[in-house]
């Protein structure tokens, strides 16, 4: 093999992007540029912990408690409520595209309630041949399905819709975006076994806490690609997740999925209930509103560097970050260091699937000086990302749900990374 | 669309097998004879927690009370010794592909050492031009990957080479193999940043623990596809996977991933290591013993219905399982319900990955009479899961490792299932 050289460190865009076939190959390396290790002597000293036996087995592996400060951002936001609010994954601390159960994003309406799953039923009622009632164990033993996929608030990234640029982090600004393996129940098959009166067009889902949060699903969708979700990541849905059991509409605004799913009435109309009307909808800047716009539109955000990530000073470093689309895969992903005046493909990660978060990444040699860093998706329909002057454009002052604008990153001299509009 | 009827139960292998085709659409119902959900007449009820607003937003989320039977099964095994034993995963309570890190598998052959990662350094030594150290934080500046892949360890289902049928479950007979998502830095990007000399052919692994567990890994598989694994689910390794950083073979028996990687030393010869040698080393009948035999054969395992988890009754049930191969894809699993006689095509999740848990699906109509079940994987190398008999072939009678026969459940009248040899 070849010596290390600087051979594989391409410029393919303004102020130190990398080509990134850097992270497209293994068994030949980066190259001496990129030596950011410490040469050594020998083999080191035996640290204390291999001086004693550790800790033994245990039913159940926990984080390490150097890692605890990764934990989500609670927010109870209605004033006068409990358990009305957000938390918020921590995305600059993940790697991947998997998010850990206990670090999934939550919006509640009315807390979490605690559901004895012996004493919990689905109702399938409304416009069918004949209600039908379900448990957990009985929906074990219909056909099952599992599949890898993001759920987003629509309210997600609204922070960049603010006239000023928030001091916020990927957590505080785009922590409302998760992805988890969810299996589950087809809907359609309980629906045809309720069996569904012609007239039906709508589904109205209701979930078992106190505030009943209710949502009308188009049967479409219902039909197509919506699940009753028993399992998230391999296990039993956890309760700020909906145990035990929740609706799951792949790529389609996070609330819609009601949790904790109770009740499902086909109708022939929408019920406009409180979180498609006054909520979950759209105003536009000529005063008209858009309600039932579903489907999450394409985005992407670099989780490190950014704020609270410092950079160790000048040298090599991976940018890296999530993409995804309610519409679909993404197609590609790129990155600027220079405000947005040039771009280079990022690499994708293995697994690029449909309506999930995507892993990206550059490589990126950073000079010491002021840098301005950017990602921009392209999802397989060919929707691309939009600038945030395009994000805003036609949207009423007050407006944040569908935000999908493109995330600035400006990071100083010191290597600190902030929130700026470009 | 049509009423429900029993078109869709088709019969495709006896006692009870029916067509994947149940599993194979959405949006059309499985029929009448599905009917497992009851009746009923109206909305139902509202249950306690709906009266009173429920908990609010937490820094992270717990699995719900109802479900804490869902642990591991840790067992110490080596008397005199603390730490070195083994946890297993309890597959019968999981569904999809993912293993929650929680409940991801151990083995440990000395505990499990709390290491600051400020502290810990991974040293590549030996037959390199230039040894170098590397910390966590400099890990992170190089170019990262991340896979969906399992991790087994090569003593997994060894139970079965029992002269007669234990009496145990998924978790004690087929536990130790898990399935994460694994992030982390292609080992080959250091090594040539190393600089190997040209007489290097093996790599000696050694961990962090007071074991100091090693192994000796070919150069190949180094270059190849190996990583040094940051992050499993998204998140930081836990320090029973090896926090704050593991080598990651993927497909290989799960020993030669030593945790908490400390040492990458190239030489030109395997170091000969305890656990290469004495142990993980595959005795044959006429008593030569094969070493280094790493990747794990194609196997697959019925989860549900499996011993602990008893059938309510006569009806349809869904079959489900995973399957995977250390050589690739799955190709196709088949099951059985009159203990090998007649085979029936199984449905695939989504999902079928490289070197993972592939989840299977089946459904199946018990008439409530003596049921023998089987699983059979095939891989895309067109490797087929062997019968029980043909996997003891050859093996000496004290031999337990890369044991991958086929797993027969024999459900009894009453719908309990216990192990079998067919």
């Amino acid at each position: 093999m070849s010596k290390p050289d600087q051979s594989d460190l391409i410029p393919v865009a303004g102020n130190g992007l990398l080509h990134r076939r850097l992270f497209l190959r293994t068994g030949l390396g980066a190259g001496a540029a990129m030596l950011v290790a410490g040469r050594v002597g020998a083999e080191p000293q035996r640290p204390p912990w291999m001086r004693t036996p550790g800790t033994g087995m245990g039913e159940s592996g926990a984080p390490s408690p150097f890692e605890d400060h990764v934990v989500r951002a609670p927010v109870g936001s209605q004033p006068g409520t409990t358990g009305a609010g957000v938390s918020r994954t921590p995305l600059q601390h993940l790697d991947g595209i998997i998010t850990p159960s206990r670090l999934h994003f939550e919006r509640h309406h009315s807390g979490i309630p605690e559901i004895d799953p012996d004493r919990h039923r689905l109702v399938i009622h409304g416009l069918v041949d004949r209600p039908l009632s379900f448990d957990a164990e009985t929906l074990d033993r219909y056909p099952q399905v599992s599949r890898i996929q993001f759920l987003e608030c629509s309210g997600n990234s609204g922070a960049l819709t603010a006239p000023e640029p928030v001091d916020g982090n990927c957590a505080s600004i785009h922590g409302l975006i998760s992805a988890s393996e969810w299996g589950g129940v087809p809907l359609g098959v309980l629906l045809e076994e309720a069996g569904l009166k012609p007239e039906g067009k709508w589904v109205v889902a209701a979930g078992a806490d106190a505030a009943a949060m209710s949502r009308s699903v188009p049967l479409e969708k219902i039909l197509d690609d919506a699940i009753v979700a028993l399992y998230q990541n391999g296990e039993r849905l956890r309760p700020s997740n909906g145990y035990p059991m929740r609706l799951f509409l792949p790529g389609w605004e996070g609330n819609a999925s009601v949790k904790w799913l109770r009740t499902l009435k086909v109708t022939d109309a929408p019920a406009m209930a409180k979180d498609e009307t006054s909520k979950y909808s759209d105003l536009d800047a000529d005063g008209q509103a858009r309600l039932f716009t579903f489907p999450m539109g394409v985005k992407s955000v670099i989780t490190s560097p950014s704020p609270g990530l410092a950079l160790a000073g000048p040298g090599v470093y991976q940018i890296s970050g999530v993409a995804w689309s309610g519409r679909g895969r993404i197609r590609s992903v790129e990155v600027s260091a220079d405000g947005g005046v040039s771009w280079a493909e990022a690499a994708l990660d293995e697994h690029v699937l449909s309506r999930c978060l995507t892993r990206f990444r550059a490589a990126w040699q950073w000079d010491g000086g002021p840098a301005t860093l950017l990602s921009r998706a392209v999802d397989e329909t060919g929707a691309v990302q939009p600038t945030r002057a395009s994000a805003m454009a036609g949207r009423a002052p007050e407006s944040f749900y569908h935000y999908n604008g493109m995330q600035a990153w400006a990071v100083n001299p010191e290597g600190a990374s902030r929130n700026v509009y470009v």
